[in-house]
């Protein structure tokens, strides 16, 4: 039998370990699920023959090195900052490595002693980054070699939810960690190019600088600009491209009301609130607005962010309970990111049957034979339940697929590495259609910011 | 003779110095200007008999212990993460201090064994911090005494254009460091009290919430919230005070206008601009603006940011050159707020004949006797020419007098301190009198934020 190392049993990992275990006879695999918590890890086996739960502290470095010692190959699906000690295991006891998160700089500084012993860790294939390299990649090559020049690349990604769980103002309840939501694009400006030119956007604005985006059969998107577009210029070898933009996909009207908690400083991570447990939900929202002996919260509130009473802003607001004296925060010493959070979350966590949904979004504009073109392509994924998500579905699949290719010696390219190149990501695609996770593509008449090639 | 080793030759010491030279010979001192640039010492020297300048590195060991050893007193001008070093020395060759810098951490660590040796450690003894510090306690100190219970402290200082030199339409003209003007309010959220609410300001609203203020006889300012306004809680003994508040000073209208810089982005410093070495102004102000092929700049800066074209703030714009294609940046690397920095600098630095002002406002708000009162405190200092300026002479003089004071045994009180005590400020504040540093009160209606005592 062959040996598959998991290690970590959150979210993501339930479509991953039952990719595994259906596998498990035709494939010859030993599964086993090493968590911190031996239940979380109990609950993905199932009753499985070939499954197996263990404790497992990847901090311990006598338990960690045992189990990879004793693997074939190792998934890690720990949060990002926790792979490098796996790292280090795999690289020593000479194991190939998957994981769905970006290569940190560590990571990357293993590369050629990961070359030199001919092993393979895999990187960025989850959903996003992941499927959206392959599935990207998949078209700028196929571009390319018909002797296209890539001008354009826009990139968008959100996890939302179905469209059939879809029963609050907001169009949108968390399917994924809430404290990234809420952070989401803070740090230094949004960077991407538009028809050349550099484009910066201050986080305060970023949420009223939104894109429209049509998926056919799901209706209308926004999608606000990610911090890293420009860093796509090199991985995906595009010198010379002209528009270069990624973002995160939301509901229209998401972004243009979540701008109100920027404004009023309600998403701040870098200081604490005096008092915040014992404040009210209402007590929060008003020590972000001048005092005032007599008037209300809400009219302070509405005149500074100047919302007009028949806004559906204001109802956006009004639902999550914000202007509520009553209810309590009781979180000692609290941020205000860490307060805005609890209460989105009495509001946006999904109910029982919610499912969730993935969309990915690419645009590519390309000149061929003296034509400028584009070509559209979509991809939605929906959620069976909450244990099968589509988060969980767009993530575990192809960091499953990619291991057992690795195993079975076809993926062997050595080094710390992406799945850009086409003998990786195609045979992927094609396994991950059969899973359902597809691409639409079309064919559009390129529009560009430029079509006239005006200069301004 | 007693020696005066004052430590750096900046822009703050030339009254300084003056004011030492001008005592020489009745106080019996002999004066030694320690800078990496002697030059810089020597333009202070003049050809005073009592006076030396010496070219000193502060981080060359030998020379700054062998200068601190001959000096019976010593007046560190560094910048405030230089003090330090010195500090060090000082408590090694036990001679007393005086800077007009913020105690730091590593100042204060130094307390105790400052305490034991007998030293005085005098810090916060410039403008703001220093003046600010002395005239408030003073007030603060006298309505105590009379048994009165301070409910609202609010202070407001400003480097501003003398009103004779004020030619520009943002009526500013940097007088000081203007680094620290275009980051200014950056960091946390801004934190103060009012009416015993907590209150918080964003960055990105800082300059749409200021206060007016009234000078008799210099017509209206108005202010912004400052960062740290609660801290002054604890270091006046405020501690049952409604409502703290601590801002900056500006004239009426800056302050709307300079917040088109932080909303388009102009002001952050965390990231640096692509190709900003050969980028016209034009350029830097359209890489914060969405691309259009045929569009202005001008058009889509005033429909971003809602400008109508008969606002006073777009001349303030026009005025600085922002939409000028000619002109170059011509800085490698550089971040948003160094490239606003330059431009600034072009039309808001001194002529040499321009004179700058120190304003200060102070309102005291208070009960006694079952009443509540109030009162203002202002005070306005111009500079003469550009070496004997308001800043170095508000900056300056409460050193140079804080230091004879200590050199003559009239401030003895060991420790690393700032000017709070009745006995070391009263004397100041007296003999700042004699060079025109002086305070108009006035008793007017308490007004606080809550007149009526409405909970709200």
């Amino acid at each position: 039998m062959r040996k598959i190392l998991v290690i970590g049993a959150g979210k993501s990992t339930a479509v991953l370990i039952k990719y595994f275990q259906d596998k498990s006879i035709s494939e010859n695999l030993h599964i086993t699920i090493g968590d911190i918590s031996i239940e979380s890890a109990k609950k993905l086996t199932g009753d499985h023959p070939n499954t197996e739960a263990i404790a497992l502290d990847v901090f311990d470095k006598n338990s960690r090195e045992k189990a990879i010692q004793a693997a074939d190959i190792v998934v890690s699906m720990l949060p990002a900052s926790f792979h490098i000690e796996v790292a280090k295991d795999c690289l020593r006891y000479e194991k190939c490595m998957v994981t769905a998160s970006y290569v940190s700089q560590e990571m990357q500084e293993l590369d050629a002693e990961v070359r030199k012993k001919g092993l393979v860790f895999m990187n960025e294939i989850g959903v996003d980054p992941g499927i959206d390299h392959m599935s990207a990649m998949h078209v700028i090559d196929r571009i390319r070699n018909q002797g296209g020049k890539i001008i354009l690349f826009e990139s968008f990604t959100g996890g939302l939810v179905a469209p059939e769980s879809d029963t609050n103002l907001w169009n949108y309840k968390f399917t994924w960690n809430p404290r990234n939501v809420v952070i989401a694009g803070q740090g230094a400006a949004a960077e991407f190019l538009q028809e050349g030119a550099y484009k910066y956007i201050p986080y305060h604005k970023l949420f009223r600088r939104t894109e429209f985006l049509e998926v056919e059969g799901y209706g209308r998107f926004e999608a606000y600009a990610n911090r890293n577009s420009l860093k796509y210029k090199k991985i995906y070898g595009l010198d010379d491209i002209l528009t270069l933009y990624r973002g995160t996909i939301r509901r229209v009207g998401f972004s243009r009301a979540w701008n109100t908690f920027v404004q009023l400083g309600m998403t701040a991570d870098d200081y604490t609130l005096m008092n915040s447990e014992n404040m009210s939900y209402r007590d929060f929202t008003n020590s972000f607005l001048a005092y005032s002996p007599s008037d209300s919260v809400e009219l302070k509130l509405r005149h500074y962010l100047r919302i007009d009473q028949d806004d559906i802003m204001w109802d956006k607001l009004l639902e999550l309970d914000l202007f509520n004296p009553n209810k309590k925060i009781g979180i000692p010493n609290a941020t205000p990111a860490q307060i805005l959070q609890k209460i989105l979350m009495d509001k946006w966590t999904l109910d029982k049957e919610d499912k969730d949904m993935i969309v990915m979004y690419h645009k590519f504009g390309y000149e061929l034979d003296g034509k400028r073109k584009q070509i559209d392509a979509t991809m939605v994924s929906i959620g069976e339940n909450q244990t099968y998500t589509a988060m969980a579905r767009t993530v575990g699949l192809p960091v499953a697929i990619a291991a057992l290719r690795i195993l079975n010696k076809q993926i062997t390219d050595p080094g710390v590495q992406i799945p850009i190149k086409a003998k990786v990501y195609t045979p992927i695609l094609k396994e991950l259609e059969e899973y359902g996770i597809l691409f639409h593509e079309k064919e559009c008449n390129y529009l560009g910011y430029n079509p006239d090639g005006v200069k301004g």
